[in-house]
């Protein structure tokens, strides 16, 4: 069932102990609600406490997560809980299967509140917000923010553009609604400087990373009729460079003027190639993704196969010029 | 002389024949602040016609510059001026030597208003209206739109988005502002698409500026304290790939994590290496270009010399490590 946001922000006034949590493989729209959350329900003398996995949060140091009441290991926030009772907010997670967190804290929480934007959400919680017209949950906690608190302080509002820049894609994608624009306004006058999030989420690489992309941009093919574009990291790239880093290598294929589908083949493993897929204006590439067994939305898509290099790319190569 | 922005609407509104042109090399900015200024002035009934170098509108073919108003050459134009009073609007000129319009066109006009947003601007006309804190002139054509014309029709709030999007680099550059923020959402609500303005500007890539690219990313290379990152194009790289677009390029040294100078060098001809420098934090890369006889911005600046590609590499790279 779906509830108003009014219902929700009831329960975040009502209760006073909170745990919050995103999803695997957390990204800035995750860890930025994530933070901006917890430090809003501390804001209101709430105790909240958060789960961030310390792996993701390398590339945000720029937020400055240093607050108590982040937890980057599962056995101290365990103790930290133990025989206590707690509301779970989960914020960014399409369906319980992507929750970050152990079975036995999201199982010991008195109920779960489910905070989220992506379309199929499967509603898993006592409470859902659902609004798939939000570019990024980082959105909705301002709507929170808003209600919950008269100002908002820096770290705060820093949080939360940094969801919201991450999931428009430093508002280059067509989620990018006047609301953004208005809501990145205030926050830039709440101090925020939307240049520094942008350059620490999308203008810098390491060099890795670069080297990585320099022998991907190497195998780039064309199609004949210059609508297919296409190309892919090896597992022999991947050691060569030290990285297995490829946020943004499909993009390069997407991007070339009159390509309509860009594609990115990732070998995972010997024999499992990651298949990325990204459409420009007309091509539902989720249905091309559907093919091999993946999924994902009309623009940005994804499948995972069995197979080897070479014999995934001509499959799905042929598969992709039926659409174009 | 400065004078207030009011004081220029009042000319617009006094006014019944205008002339408006922009700077050589025209760019989005430029482009976008005539075409929305001519259309504004001929939606208030007025005549007003505007001068466009043909060569500079090829990427805003989405503009859809077609109305009769628009001279794309000077012959035509004069014609028409011919024996008629006429007031010149230039845009986004920093001095008079800027103006892309014919000396005698220039003379013919009654008076001079000059609106413009460059620090360092001349005040070279009758009237003049200068705010180097405004992030694009289109910022300045949608105040003096808003108190002109009641509703944006979709074409000029294009254009205006076009200047904007243009000069603050996708809205990721310093200069934007939560005033441009707002302004962009009101500009959504007329109907533009940010979306496709920035796929049209930045987000494409056509095949061989990619495929040189690709060759260019193949010959980077890092300094050993990793500060200091260069790259270069070769003829032959710039006749294997079949063009000699270099834009971006440097950007790609420069943002490797960890390097403040990214250097690219251009063999443009046979004995003659052209150097642009970048740097993010604190090199004044300006004054490393001096050092060969060039110049340009703290951050951003470049040299032409007549020298071999790798004696060049060899002696620019050493005297940049100097810098960090």
């Amino acid at each position: 069932m779906q509830n108003k946001l009014n219902e929700i922000i009831e329960l975040l006034e009502k209760e006073d102990n909170f745990l919050i949590a995103g999803h695997v493989g957390a990204d800035g729209d995750c860890i930025g609600s994530v933070t901006a959350l917890t430090r809003i329900l501390n804001k209101k003398n709430k105790t909240a406490r958060a789960y961030l996995n310390k792996e993701s949060l390398a590339p945000f140091a720029f937020l400055e997560i240093n607050e108590s009441c982040f937890f980057t290991e599962t056995e101290s926030l365990a103790v930290e809980l133990k025989n206590q009772d707690y509301i779970l907010l989960v914020l960014d997670c399409g369906s319980r299967d992507r929750v970050d967190l152990p079975e036995e804290l999201f199982n010991a929480a008195q109920y779960v509140i489910n905070i989220d934007h992506h379309e199929d959400n499967s509603l898993f919680a006592k409470y859902n917000f659902v609004d798939s017209k939000r570019a990024a949950v980082g959105e909705i906690i301002y709507l929170i923010a808003e209600k919950l608190i008269s100002t908002l302080p820096q770290n705060i509002a820093r949080s939360i553009a940094t969801a919201i820049i991450t999931d428009t894609g430093a508002l280059r994608y067509e989620n990018t609604t006047p609301q953004v624009m208005r809501i990145l306004a205030k926050l830039m006058e709440s101090g925020v400087s939307i240049y520094r999030i942008n350059k620490a989420i999308f203008g810098s690489i390491s060099y890795p990373a670069l080297l990585l992309k320099s022998k991907a941009l190497a195998t780039l093919k064309r199609s004949e009729n210059k609508k297919v574009a296409w190309l892919y990291v090896s597992r022999e790239m991947i050691h060569e460079a030290g990285t297995d880093y490829t946020e943004g290598l499909v993009g390069l294929a997407r991007d070339i003027e009159g390509v309509e589908v860009g594609i990115l083949f990732t070998e995972e493993e010997s024999h499992q190639i990651k298949i990325s897929f990204r459409s420009n204006f007309y091509v539902a590439v989720n249905k091309i993704a559907a093919q091999f067994g993946g999924g994902g939305h009309p623009r940005a898509a994804g499948a995972t196969v069995q197979q080897e290099l070479n014999t995934t790319i001509e499959s799905v190569v042929k598969e992709a010029l039926k659409h174009v």
